[in-house]
């Protein structure tokens, strides 16, 4: 005898989640047994809605439920500046800084030859099509501090260059709180390779 | 600018489960974003269903999506033992073993003084409600092996030993694949009390 059939259901959705095995699958379905019934119709619709009136903005690729996404049609917003990140997720952690006022254009992904990945793959394309009505002046290139980003930045700042966009890239260097002791070396280089003036 | 709506909605939800912060909760609703339709539909259906569709067997209080369970409806079990434990997760861990034939009851929690959890408050009455045809010859005690868990045991072999029903409870001692030397000293001194001639 194993489960019965409704729980044993939720528990294999349970593990199609990243970082969910077996034994959490199980802790988390039978939480939502004892969870009142509102939040756990909440909870089934969230997830359907998620999936349906989520769409991604025809212009930068973020995640949106209106087209274009808020941030391209929020006339506030500095139109010559775009900021080019990997991930949705991204958009979301560099608007909570509140900061920046500029555009963002979301990749997808990042140039990754050993799986594969090309710029084509990701959104690199729309990003040049961008640039055509010369109203963008400067392109801050926020992919990842890793071995795909930095290719995916050194990419697209090869291909900008010969437009006279101005380009840059985020500062790499030890996070703020964070311990010189504890910091490998590849960011204590860049570190003190970035050094500035005081 | 946050997430747009029916995405932050689904954070709120994951956030509701146990052991998934905010960090996380973003994590699983960006990877049902790219999960594909049928899954996330599934996935929907099954948390409703599983809420709507189980309940619990009015006989042994295990879940159940008929009732009675399967357990306690199967003709070919022993029905003159019951094994008593405090959850229903406790039922599934005993049915893996595959050596019980008997049937059980769930409790649904244990007495816990510090809490104001009585017998009142868990399925004890309604276990001894099942004693009284007296078809049942052996209750075996499978709570926790918690303060409550032992407790609860106590609390129920006080009263039913009167019947006369031989009762019994699960013993504590190393697990087995464990390390001697990492074992705690309770669990090493209920071991050797309850060592057995070879």
């Amino acid at each position: 005898m194993h489960y019965p059939e409704p729980i044993s259901k939720l528990i294999d959705s349970f593990m199609k989640l990243p970082g969910i095995g077996p034994k959490t699958a199980v802790r988390l379905a039978f939480f939502v047994l004892e969870m009142n019934d509102d939040d756990v119709l909440d909870f089934g619709k969230a997830l359907v809605n998620a999936k349906r009136q989520l769409t991604y903005c025809s212009i930068c690729n973020h995640i949106t439920d209106t087209d274009p996404c808020r941030i391209c049609s929020d006339s506030h917003r500095d139109d010559t500046v775009i900021c080019v990140v990997q991930d949705a997720k991204d958009v979301i952690a560099i608007e909570k800084m509140k900061d920046y006022t500029g555009l963002y254009h979301v990749l997808h992904g990042a140039i990754s030859p050993v799986e594969g990945i090309g710029p084509e793959d990701i959104k690199v394309p729309e990003l040049l099509k961008r640039l055509q009505d010369d109203k963008v002046t400067e392109i801050i290139l926020a992919t990842d501090p890793t071995i795909e980003g930095e290719a995916t930045a050194m990419y697209i700042a090869r291909l900008v260059k010969p437009t006279g966009i101005r380009i840059t890239r985020i500062a790499h260097g030890l996070p703020v709180g964070g311990d010189l002791e504890y910091a490998d070396e590849v960011t204590l280089s860049k570190a003190m390779e970035g050094r500035r003036e005081l």
